[in-house]
């Protein structure tokens, strides 16, 4: 019905900070003149034409010879400078460690992955690990030309806005760390701000929002690794919760009387579906193996998957009543399970989600690969640089 | 990390719409002086007396007398008016309609309810029968000389954006209703604008944002009446979904095997948890008895409000894992079973919410009374005056 009391002030400069939003906004799309933009954002002409020049001078522009020769004013679309500053992604996860560099039109220029059991390393050494593969990725970038703004890292655990890691259920060590402040001060000794610390189901979600397929703005993008994670973007925004802890669908009860969880309770979603789950009703052993028995037509994995589709489906139909959200996404192994999962899935949502016979829903597979989460680190400090906070 | 792309180009009446809804929402607070508003707002004393006038001018706020002496500038503290515009709210429950009239500083100024058994009534004749006690609310308002800006309408059922009733599940002859469309001409021969059409749980969800104790920002409330009814605050602002069909918390599943729910499901909190269930479990034919037992400490009573109490706690331990919202209020029938109903909700909340061990959670009883929707949807009105949309 209506917000909260603004906090601050308007001025001149609040306006100049939106007209600026408002061009990047529209240049993340592709490339406009001048008068494009104009006319698009409803800014005057010399309004519009002051700001994209300080943004090529600022680097985040760069102006394109026009496509057809025109007469009177020089009509050269603008685009977002693929040279210009860009940012670097970390990645600390159970078993690997990565780094990516992606440029403000969204490209990925570098990326590194090492194998990595971060269970048998202490978290100082494994922050320490990680500092160095991004400055092997920061050396690249640098051989292109490129210049990162700051750097942004995910991990597999709760991480409060402080950049606290409270709990990382599949790495015991890592709890109670403060995440931000050391791995801030790694990142500084190269001049480099951490510009987030977050968890990568989250990160993963904002990946999709910004690189993936079809535009979403509003989904819940579900993954199983070990655990199972979930980031949810409602009108473009990582739905974070009040406190940063949303989006544990993991622990959502599915069935009071069900196996015995992680996090010490009964009933989760996580023993139902995860992959160990998952793994542990078809007698295999690793998620390659049971990609190719489902595709193979293999009877006892299709069944493993069919009740873990059905338990991930009561637990999505709990989201959808809760948070109204049109889409689901599959990522990680979820993605690659896509074609069997999806159907018991559908099942329970149509079954029980009280909005489905007017509100339709639609249940996909993301388009991204597994380095989802590193992308979304990185791609946070590209949108820091396009759009600052706007009030 | 970042929000979307702003819509519109700022100017100058952008600014100047942003610093009035500053004022006003420091005026919600306490009256202040001149001086004092362009203190705490950080505007210019000159914009900020400038403001006041045409707020006083425009019948939002009135000027007090100084309560002492000054020299100089005059320093009387302005207020909100009490005379001037006031919001209608009407309510169509299942067994009752009820209107009220609330003024800009909160207070209900007019309030009548009266039976009515919505169930035997056509939908179009209930909505006459609401705009007739609107009506009759309105006249005792001229009477005291206040004009009401426009109406609001709380609903037992499933209602979106456009003000079509999709479903409301225990009035079966209430569904896909264009009640905003019917409401709103019903209103129109009076020369009110229908502001908001909502359902009541979202509703009281609101009022307990604006005139509950505690000041909560972030919250869900809950409450029974005949079904189970939840509405989300977050950030101060009504959590709706991207369809506005978020918060249906009666159809979370808690146990799949579970006895069978109203919207055609097995395991949904609603048949565990609602005021039907608990009478069902007691014996007793209504809530009044119920409660009278318990005080008595009848244990059939008891064991039935802890059981429910323990469903309770599963889902709401679910909305907390998913959306992380620091307070439940309970409301309704709930608030008034809050002394035997908070310790089973809490035990469940305890072991079930993963961030429970940093992330405080309070559970407490609404203290508004069984108004709380119908105050709701004369309160979205108010808003709608202090507060226009600041973009």
């Amino acid at each position: 019905v209506s917000g909260p009391a603004p906090r601050g002030p308007a001025g001149p400069r609040t306006v100049k900070r939106h007209n600026r939003a408002l061009i990047l906004g529209h240049l993340i799309e592709a490339p406009l003149t001048r008068a494009q933009l104009a006319q698009i954002t409803g800014l005057t002409r010399a309004t519009a034409s002051s700001l994209v020049d300080e943004l090529i001078a600022g680097a985040l522009l760069v102006e394109h010879a026009a496509t057809r020769g025109e007469r009177g004013r020089p009509a050269n679309p603008v685009a977002l400078n693929p040279d210009g500053p860009v940012g670097l992604g970390v990645e600390i996860n159970v078993d690997y460690i990565s780094a990516c560099i992606v440029d403000l039109t969204g490209a990925v220029r570098r990326h590194r992955s090492v194998p990595v059991d971060a269970r048998t390393v202490a978290p100082e050494a494994g922050l320490a690990l990680a500092a160095g593969l991004a400055v092997d990725v920061l050396a690249e970038a640098a051989g292109l030309g490129l210049r990162a703004h700051g750097a942004g890292l995910a991990l597999p655990g709760i991480v409060d806005a402080g950049g606290l890691l409270r709990r990382a259920p599949n790495l015991p060590e890592w709890h109670d760390l403060a995440v931000g402040t050391r791995f801030g001060a790694l990142m500084a000794e190269h001049g480099l701000p951490l510009v987030t610390v977050e968890n990568e189901a989250n990160l993963a979600a904002l990946a999709e929002l910004w690189f993936g397929a079809g535009r979403r703005h509003d989904f819940v993008r579900v993954s199983a690794e070990i655990g199972v994670g979930a980031g949810v973007v409602l009108g473009a925004e990582l739905f974070r919760g009040v406190r940063g802890y949303a989006g544990e669908l993991g622990h959502v009860v599915v069935d009071p009387d069900g196996p015995r969880c992680a996090c010490g309770n009964r009933g989760c979603l996580e023993p139902l579906a995860g992959q160990d789950a998952l793994l542990a009703a078809t007698g295999l052993t690793d998620s390659d193996a049971l990609v190719a028995r489902a595709a193979a037509g293999d009877r006892r994995t299709l069944a493993a998957i069919e009740a873990a589709g059905q338990a991930l489906g009561v637990a999505l139909a709990g989201v959808i009543n809760l948070i109204d959200v049109p889409e689901v996404v599959l990522g990680g192994l979820y993605a690659r399970l896509e074609p069997w999962l999806r159907a018991p899935i559908e099942v329970e949502l149509a079954a029980r989600v009280l909005s489905r016979p007017w509100a339709p829903l639609t249940v996909s597979a993301s388009a991204l690969s597994a380095d989802a989460a590193v992308r979304g680190a990185a791609g946070a400090v590209v949108q820091q640089v396009l759009r600052p906070t706007v009030h």
